[in-house]
Order: structure tokens, then C-alpha cells, then sequence
């Protein structure tokens, strides 16, 4: 236990820590092409050998910090569990609930940035996507579900985008409340719809 | 007339456009921030100075090879001169024929990724979308519309980011009249509320 008190050496998980979270801050700030293993190392405290130690290269230390802070399957049984009536609110507020809190968005943000810059993050969201997220969504609804689902998502995905990064009015600033209630319908009619028995 | 024949000489249209070309190629495949003048002028066969000439700055020039190659008053009234009935899948249509036309959606797609990444570009974008195609929507349905359009907008966004830059299956594979069938009702709903008054 004395260990702690030694601060950030090689091996403790705090030090692992460290390295995300300044990872999380450099590919949010910057991007993954201009971020550097070597900022990051200096933001964290430790050599950049260290940092490779750890994640082996620039991809997979992104991988790691880029892991969203929710697990897929617990979020759609919240969502989900209680059956499809009033799905499509409760999948609103949950998500937006995510962006409000300031920690969750900036990762969430730099996630969704380095997807659209840089195929590697593409790829690795891409099969957390189609893995985890749509196949929790399809334990629920059934595989028909898939393609209402990744639809529900990307209307989520959008969403976002234009009211937290593009910032457009009057998105940006409407209640969140006034959001969920219009959106929820939206995406009650692909969880219904699913539920009909897939498509048309 | 005879001008025509020499080629590219500064103040020429023929000049102007072949910087917005490879301005567009780059900002499209390198993004905002590592995209160069120099690079674009090399590409263009011009002198950089000549690119600062006509468009002033980086930023400039940016605006000027990312403007929509659509009028957004032209689009909606496509959409909605004919009335709401119908609207939610004629705009579900249109909006995704510009992705699957090659030139559009290189062009469109690096209009995200530099408003994800780049400020500016932002900034750029949302004056847009909150003046020209939020503009004219309501000038069909009315100021109350203007969230509800916006919301409209928003899930054709995610939709292209997801189907086209993300490429998630099974969405990415499935026939676009697939699609459009089950997009067309969710915009629907945006577009019928709003006729009937505004939100709630």
C-alpha cells in the first residue's frame, strides 16, 4: 500500500491514468493526426517510452482513451427493459444527459473528431457501433432492429453535433426538455416500427 | 475572347476556379489546419501569392471552396412549395442524392470535418445553416419552425456522417429507397408539428 504514496511509477495504474487522461485532452484539443505521443508524455509527467510501454503505438493509446465511459448493454437496458412505449424520450434524455456533463463531452467529441478525420478511429468506432451498441439494441428488438437502430443513432450522432459543436441556433440554446420531447417521437417511430416487424 | 486561349493568367475565372479545386481536394483530404497554400497553389499551378491575391487568407479561401454547391432557398422549395404532405421523404431523397454524387459528397464531407475541427469553419457553417437553410424553411412554415428544422437538419447529418463517412453496417450497404422509407416518416414528423404550431 506504501506504493501509492511513491507517486507515478512504471506499472501503477495511476500512471496508466495519467497517460489517458492527457491523451483524452491532447486528441480532443488537437486531433489524433496532430496530437504527439510526446506532448502527451509531457502532460502526464512520464517519458514517451513509458507511453508506448503501455499502448504499444499512437493507435493504441487512442483506442484506449478514446473507450466511451458508458457500457452499451447497460445503457440500452435502461433504455429498452422496460419495453418500447416512451423508448424514444427516455433514449433522448439519456443521451443528451451524456453531452451536458462537460467530462463525458469532451471525450465523447474528440471520439466523434477523430472519426471523421482519421480512418483508424473511424474503423475502431465503426466496430463498436455495429458490435456493441446496434447489438445490444437488437437483443432487445430483435435483428431487424439493426438498421432502425444505427437510424436512431444517427439522428443522436447529428443531433449533437449541430446543438454541441456547430452550436446553430436555436438548438444550441432551447431547453433540454423542449429537445427531448420533439425528438423523442423521432425515434419512437424506429423502435416502434422495429417492433412492427421490421422494415415496411 | 481570344484570352480564353492563354490559359491561366491571374484574374482569369479558368484561374479562380482551378485554385478552388485543388483547395477543395486538400481541405477535403488533409483537413483545415494541415491543408497548406503552398501546397494548394503547387497543386493549382499557380504562385501562392496569387491564391492570397484572390481569396485574402487560408480562411478566405476556405469560405469560398466550401460554399454548398446548392441554394438553399432553390432546395426547400422543392421540398415544401408543394406543401408538408410528402415533404419528410422528398427531403429524406434529395439530401442523401447529394452524397451519392461523388463530387458533392467530397465536397460536403470535407465541410465536416472541418467544422469539427476547425473553429472558423464552425463558425462558417453555422451562419449557414442558421441564415440560409433554417432562413428558408421558415419562410415556408413559419419562425416557430426554425428548432424543428434544425432538428430535421441535424438527423440528416448524422445520417451522412454514419452512412457515408463512418460507413456503418448494416446502414452503410442498405438501397437507398430503403432508407428513405424509414427517414422520410421521422422528418415528418418535424414538418407536421410544425404546421400544426410549433412546439408543444
Amino acid at each position: 500500500m506504501q506504493h501509492k504514496t511513491l507517486g507515478r511509477r512504471p506499472g501503477s495504474p495511476a500512471t496508466r491514468e495519467a497517460i489517458l487522461g492527457a491523451a483524452r485532452k491532447a486528441f480532443g484539443a488537437a486531433g489524433f493526426e496532430r496530437a504527439t505521443i510526446r506532448e502527451i508524455a509531457q502532460r502526464a509527467k512520464v517519458d514517451p517510452a513509458l507511453v508506448l510501454h503501455y499502448f504499444g503505438s499512437k493507435d493504441g493509446l487512442f483506442s484506449a482513451a478514446m473507450a466511451l465511459p458508458i457500457d452499451p448493454q447497460q445503457f440500452a437496458a435502461r433504455i429498452l427493459a422496460d419495453g418500447i412505449e416512451g423508448a424514444g424520450v427516455r433514449l433522448a434524455h439519456a443521451f443528451l444527459a451524456l453531452w451536458e456533463e462537460p467530462r463525458l463531452a469532451g471525450q465523447v467529441r474528440g471520439i466523434l473528431r477523430a472519426a471523421v478525420s482519421h480512418e483508424s478511429a473511424a474503423a475502431s468506432l465503426r466496430a463498436f457501433i455495429e458490435g456493441q451498441v446496434v447489438g445490444s439494441v437488437a437483443g432487445y428488438l430483435g435483428e431487424d432492429a439493426r438498421l432502425r437502430a444505427e437510424l436512431a443513432g444517427s439522428h443522436l450522432v447529428g443531433l449533437a453535433f449541430a446543438r454541441y459543436i456547430l452550436r446553430a441556433e436555436p438548438l444550441a440554446s432551447a431547453p433540454l426538455d423542449e429537445i427531448v420531447a420533439l425528438v423523442g417521437p423521432a425515434l419512437q417511430g424506429y423502435f416502434s416500427g422495429a417492433a412492427q416487424g421490421g422494415p415496411q
